[in-house]
């Protein structure tokens, strides 16, 4: 293992433990329905690498704060993957049995608590973005408005709809970069930016020259699942290996080969540090995990 | 027709107008997918009564505002609205397929694009409420965070898993009441307030008045729904009548009998006007809507 890696490594599970401790609190908040906050303690609180997290608070840290400030929108972040992942489980959707080895929420529960879970989930990212009283009105506003753009139909959303449109079509890679940027990118731009906006004073510069790193981050990850679904073991990826595959999903390895898939996460890995050259130390936990992302295993 | 029935109809229809050209030009900025566009403006832009765009006009009007300020928050809860209805319709839920005397969003689109269309016109309602320039930025965190709460666990999406888990049940007036409280009355409560706090100033007192007009109103609603769906006209309500009995759903005729139900709400109708006691003719328009919801014959 790489000393980068390492370095990786424990600032993912230092980011892990405080961010989960803090996502606990988040849905401690009585809901109308046992079963339904439940189900959402279950979806949320079953494990995860939490990334988005991580790179919320490496931005933050970046941007010489301390990262308190930040675990708000490193939970709101991850509020909307988690909820987007129960979504996107659904039998109408890629009808997937098992995340994270466990049964997906709508096996564990059933189709319909999940579908208001994730619906549920949603609005409480928003909600406590709004709520957290260590950043200003102002940021807190900016980083709403940055968080539904980037999740939204214009994001996200319509990520996964490009995806299921897409499914037994040839892509070219123009296209299927496209999706990537909306399915998984704009989630993960999103919790760079919103990491970098909890600093008092963000120059317009730092802010792209962060986005441009998330852009290839995000894709850098794309590829890289593509390729842990061919290789990957089943037992570690937590999912049955070779399901995209299985569905006639276009992915990199199937339009580059998989040495051309490996060249292509490399390029990216390069234009993701580059993107950061203007920063000193402070970046390289954003530095880091640009490597960890490159050369995880599940 | 009486002169305050006919006075909530003009209001009605002048605020439908103005929403949905709001609406039209909300849901106009491109998507990733044309297909998730089209089922979002599908759903959205396919009628109905906007009652809860036109309490969020009234309740601005009994604070001396005009309206534009408040068409932001207006749009904002029929977009949550909206995507309610379509969740509320998917096969694991309630399964209808027919909404406002059309096909719901999954029949005239799949399940996995309306569940999509859901998803995206939640981050919508937040962004758009964030985005909006007529508010100051306290106001506008100040609506997010209160739409948030009455749109999730705590509130609406909380109020749909008692419901699914009522189903087949004896429930009391006491279950039944905070049921419809979450599941209806805290987005009407919402609508209200969010309305109320375009006002630069708004006293506690005042929002507590209005709030309780509201959450007698929104009670009354469903009681009003409830009978409707025992007497109405499958052709005027716009979906199969007795589907409420069909299910075994509770119910307040079910519970107290048409009469009883009859004078519940009586009773609400003059609770929520009560409230109204201390606003001058500013709050005619919140009035009329008291009337007009209670008189609706779908």
């Amino acid at each position: 293992m790489s000393d980068q890696n390492k370095l990786a490594l424990d600032f993912l599970e230092i980011c892990r433990i405080r961010v989960d401790t803090e996502l606990d609190r988040v849905i401690e908040r009585s809901s109308a329905s046992v079963r339904l906050q439940e189900a959402m303690r279950y979806s949320v609180l079953g494990g995860g690498k939490r990334i988005r997290p991580a790179l919320c608070l490496a931005a933050a840290k970046a941007m010489g704060q301390t990262g308190e400030a930040a675990l708000a929108p490193a939970c709101a972040v991850e509020l909307i993957h988690a909820y987007s992942l129960i979504h996107d489980d659904l039998p109408a959707m890629d009808d997937d049995e098992l995340r994270r080895g466990r049964p997906t929420t709508h096996i564990a529960y059933d189709e319909a608590t999940a579908i208001l879970a994730g619906d549920a989930l949603q609005a409480l990212a928003f909600g406590w973005l709004a709520e957290t009283g260590q950043l200003s009105e102002s940021a807190r506003l900016s980083m709403v408005q940055e968080l539904a753009r980037a999740s939204g139909h214009g994001g996200m959303v319509g990520g996964q709809a490009i995806d299921l449109e897409s499914v037994g079509k040839n892509l070219s890679l123009a296209q299927l970069e496209a999706m990537h940027r909306h399915k998984t990118g704009a989630l993960i731009e999103a919790s760079v930016r919103l990491g970098a906006l909890t600093a008092p004073f963000v120059s317009e510069e730092a802010l792209n020259s962060l986005s441009s790193y998330a852009k290839a981050l995000g894709l850098a990850f794309q590829v890289q699942d593509d390729l842990l679904d061919i290789e990957g073991d089943t037992e570690v990826i937590g999912k049955p290996q070779g399901s995209d595959a299985a569905r006639a999903k276009p992915t990199y390895p199937a339009l580059l080969g998989v040495n051309g898939a490996r060249e292509h996460l490399s390029a990216l890995l390069t234009s993701a540090l580059e993107s950061l050259r203007n920063f000193g130390s402070e970046a390289d936990s954003l530095r880091a995990m640009a490597d960890y992302v490159v050369a995880r295993t599940h």
